[in-house]
Formats: structure tokens, sequence, C-alpha cells
């Protein structure tokens, strides 16, 4: 089969042998994989992983040790857990201590023409939600994964910092919440999508602040993906607001942790989410995923999409396994 | 009256003017004052202030707009609140933008014969409480204030890392809760305090860590007061934990904040807490206070009490105004 194999080098490999799922586990048919700038970070050597990248995906299952999945159209999470490990029982399975993750820690991922996944991750998708759309949500989940963690008031100002697929999907959940959402981010292209839904954006360049008072916001959401981000997110939060963390990156930053005693500010590293909720989403159609489709190439065609996926400011860029 | 004032030098002063209390706020005579690092932290320059230091006390009120406080014998909160502002409004008083605070911001402080504060500030103390350990009221709230902020199950793993004063009261009120509750500190004689109360205690040299796994906390709180504590706290939290950062200190720290993403931990900043349940824990006798003091002096001896405070290893030091 045709599979984006990391090693030293990222390459497509048309003669990838067709994964057998173990007990417990399911043969998914991949149709669409979306390229995340996790797969780029992974090219440069992040998580120091070799195997099949990606790990955004919607597929048919063709072997399952669960009839009644045989197929049907799915999407996956992507963590497989030991159900063993103190995480596990205290039933954080996305933090298994022994995990897999697809495309991303010791397990062959969704940029292929087959992957497996346990029969437990997967979650059929609604008919009216089309590949285009379910292909999405995984990042969605992500983005819920927020509302997991802080409690968000209609009546809460909110700022979204990073207007790259992460930060516009996450302004988009919050803003389902009635809450007052200001997405802050570098390109009026991308900060349209939001704009387009009733959502209020600022472009600013680089090193320019926003033009939101110090403290606007009770909750701010850091998605930029680089460590800028953090120091303009501290700025924007009030005192005994919560500051998320979404981004991950190489490298550390300079953090003066007494100034978030004394304004009592609270940081929330946030990471993968529930997929049920965002597949109600996307049912829902009260989320716009179509529009940060940015490309679209065959799975043959894997190299040029990464090319097309790294340069900045390109959104969301899928793989068809046709 | 008397009165330890921080200019360019700390002095006591012999004929600084005893205080007018302006309307709405009340007269008090300090009966017995404690030495708190940010005094220390104070004389060397910390949020450049000039005026007479000290925070934490008990007196007995002198002049009031309130005729039932006057002879009564009082502790008092030490932020002095606008109540005009967005955090005052939003009822976050002790995070006024406009506020000073008693010895540390644009308020002259408690190492002194008299004080001022806000009538609404003052807490009466009840009977039983006597003066030595009413005076620990402060940082027995600050102790609280994690308990406002994170919630603590019964079966919970608890590190309280730092045997300092704060360290000893916030893993004393943390046990409290029934929560497993382990600190670590520096020092045995310390340690001791809370060993008599039957609290698991770990003492380790500097450089050393402890002997717990890995990721064995649900919640740690970092009480050291300098920077090496907050690594010590985010290798002993789990996934998805809390750690509660209790330490102020001159400086930044490099922090992977990325590696907070990846494990999901929140960190919370922690400051000053609410007076009422600190006296009722007091009125309780469930916190052994008074085993955190190490010395007393006259008001008239605060040079010799500073000096002796600012020495590694020692707990509280008193001040009395006789």
């Amino acid at each position: 089969m045709r599979a984006l194999y990391l090693s030293d080098h990222l390459e497509l490999r048309t003669d990838y042998p067709v994964p057998a799922p173990p007990p417990g586990e399911s043969l998914v048919r991949v149709r669409l994989s979306g390229i995340c700038n996790t797969d780029v970070e992974l090219a440069r050597g992040y998580m120091a992983f070799q195997g099949v990248i990606g790990h955004e995906f919607v597929g048919v299952v063709e072997q399952s040790d669960d009839p009644a999945l045989v197929g049907r159209r799915v999407v996956g999470e992507i963590n497989a857990a030991c159900h063993r490990c103190a995480p596990c029982r205290r039933g954080d399975v996305t933090h298994c201590a022994n995990r897999t993750v697809l495309g991303i820690v010791n397990r062959d991922g969704a940029h292929a023409d087959y992957l497996v996944l346990p029969t437990e991750n997967l979650h059929p998708v609604p008919d009216p939600v089309p590949d285009e759309k379910a292909v999405f949500t995984e990042p969605l989940a992500a983005a819920c994964e927020i509302l997991e963690q802080v409690q968000i008031h209609p009546t809460d100002r909110v700022a979204v910092i990073g207007d790259g697929k992460l930060g516009l999907l996450c302004a988009q959940v919050l803003a389902l919440t009635g809450a007052e959402v200001h997405a802050i981010g570098r390109h009026e292209e991308k900060l349209d999508v939001l704009r387009r839904r009733g959502i209020s954006v600022e472009a600013v360049r680089q090193g320019e602040a926003s033009q939101k008072p110090a403290g606007w916001a009770d909750v701010v959401v850091e998605a930029t993906g680089n460590s800028e981000g953090f120091i303009s997110a501290r700025g924007l939060v009030r005192p005994r607001g919560s500051l998320v963390l979404k981004s991950t990156y190489h490298g550390t930053l300079d953090v003066n942790l007494s100034l978030l005693v004394v304004d009592e500010i609270t940081l929330v590293g946030s990471r993968c989410g529930p997929f049920t909720p965002a597949l109600r989403l996307l049912a829902g159609d009260v989320v716009d995923v179509t529009s940060l489709i940015q490309d679209r190439f065959s799975l043959s065609e894997a190299d040029r999409a990464m090319a097309r996926a790294v340069k900045p400011g390109v959104l969301k860029v899928l793989l068809e396994a046709v």
C-alpha cells in the first residue's frame, strides 16, 4: 500500500505492507486524511518518531472484532491505551503511560491506504457528515477539550490568539457558548472564516500588541504554535483569569512565575479532546470546517501536499487515498 | 510612635506620627506582629516599597466608625480595595486595580504601635484564640486560598514542597481534607512540626530529588520561595494534575510550556486568602501555629528581630508592641 513514511527523511512508499490488526483492533481503509502542524513538526524531528505519519482521518472499517463496525465509515481517537496503568485506571486514557499514538508515538498513522486502531477508539460518522467535514473531528475534539477543562460562562470575554487551523476551531467552539470571543491573528483572510460567523477578529503584525486593553479577557486561549503567543496571552488575561495553552513547540520560555502568583492566573495545558461532542457539532453543522480546507491532493502526491502544508499561512491540506 | 520604616534602608523610628484614620477606616493599636518573608524581600527592594513594613498582626481597635468594634481585638485583611474598578465589581477585591496593601503597597504597615485599615477589613478574633495564634491568621488564610481555587479530594495525593512558614501551614490545612499529604523540605526540625501531626515528611538536600516517583501527586503546592521549587514540583505532578504556585521571588524561570500541554497540567497562581475560614481553623485548634514561633522580640528591638528573621532556616519571628 501507499504510506507517507518518516525515517531520517520523509518519503512516500508504495510497497508498504498492509497492517494486520491484532486482537481488539480494527483495520480501516483510509478515505481522507488531514495534514496537521504536528506532522510538520514530526518531520522536523519532534518526538523522534519513525513510521507512517498522520493522525486526522476518516475511513471505512474493513476488518474488526466488532462485526457491526465492518463497512462503517469511522473516525478514530489517536491515543491507544493499555487500561492497566495509573492514568488509565483514573480514566485518563489519553494520558496512558504506555500509550501509542496514531502517527505520533510507536504506531503507524493515517497518511496511508490503511491503518489499524483499537476498535474501542473508532466512532461511526453520522451519515449527513461528509468526509471533508469528518476529517476535522480530531482537531475539533482538541478544541472541545478546552470546555472539558475550563468553565466558560456566556458572559465571559474570551481571547483566542493564533489564526491557524486549531485557533480557528477553538474560536468557533468557544463562541458557541455565547461568550464574547475575540480572535487575534496575523492573516486577514484566515480571520475572515471567523468574521463570517460574527466573531470579533483583529489582525496584528508580528511584534504588535492587540488593541484590547491589558487584562481584557476572562479566558485566553494561546494557539499560535510558537513562544511569542504566550507573552500576548499573558498580557490579555485578567487577574484570576485562565490562560489555556494549546501550542506545542520546541524549546522553553522564560516565564515570570511570581506574576502568575500575584495575579492568581491559572494556566491550563490542553491537548486531545473528546470525539463524540465534536461529531455532534459537525452533525449540527454549527462549526465551519470546510472553509479551513486550503488544498486537496491524492495520497500519491503526498510529497507535494506536505510541501504545500509547511508554507506559512496555509490552512488544512487534505490527502485523498484514491 | 515606634515604626519599622523602610526607605533606602530599614530603621526603627521612635517619633513616627500616629496615623489618623480617614472615613471608613479604623485605628488599631498593634499588640503583636509577625515578620513574613515578604518583609525580608521588601527590605531587599522588592516592590520598591517605602513606608512602615509588616502585614501580619493582631491588635485592638481604638477608633472606628463602627462603634461595636472599638475595644475589640482584631486581625485585618491586608488589601484595601476601591470597590469601583473592574476586579472589585467582579468581587475580586484582593485584585483591586487601585489597591493599597498593608505594609506592601502605598500603605503603612503593622510593625508599629498603630496602624489604620478600612473598617471592613477587620475581623474580631474569637476570645479563645490567643494573640500568638491570631497573628498567624493572614498566612493561614493564604494557605486556605488553595482550597478556594483547587478542589482537593480526600483520596488525593498532595505534595507540598518547601518547609518554610507558608509550606508548613499549607501542608497542615491540606491534610485537614483527609488527603494524603507528603511534605518535602530541607530541615528535619521544621518538618517535625508536621510529623507530630501525622503528616508524611521527607527531608532532601539541595539539588536532591524526592524519593516519590515522578507523577506521584494529584496536586503539588510549590512554597519554597525560590525557582528551584518549580522543577521539583513539576516532576511530582501527574498528568492532568494541578501545580499550585505560592512562591514569589525575583526573576524568571525557563519553563517548557509544551510539556504542560502534553501532560495537560494546570498551574494555579495563589496569593492572599479568606480570613474567616482561617479564624475558624484557629478557633477549632486544628492547625499547629505556635510551633512555628521561633522567637519574640519587643518592637523596640525590631532591628535585631529582622536580623534574626533573615537567617536561613528561621521560622516565625514575632514583634511585641509592648
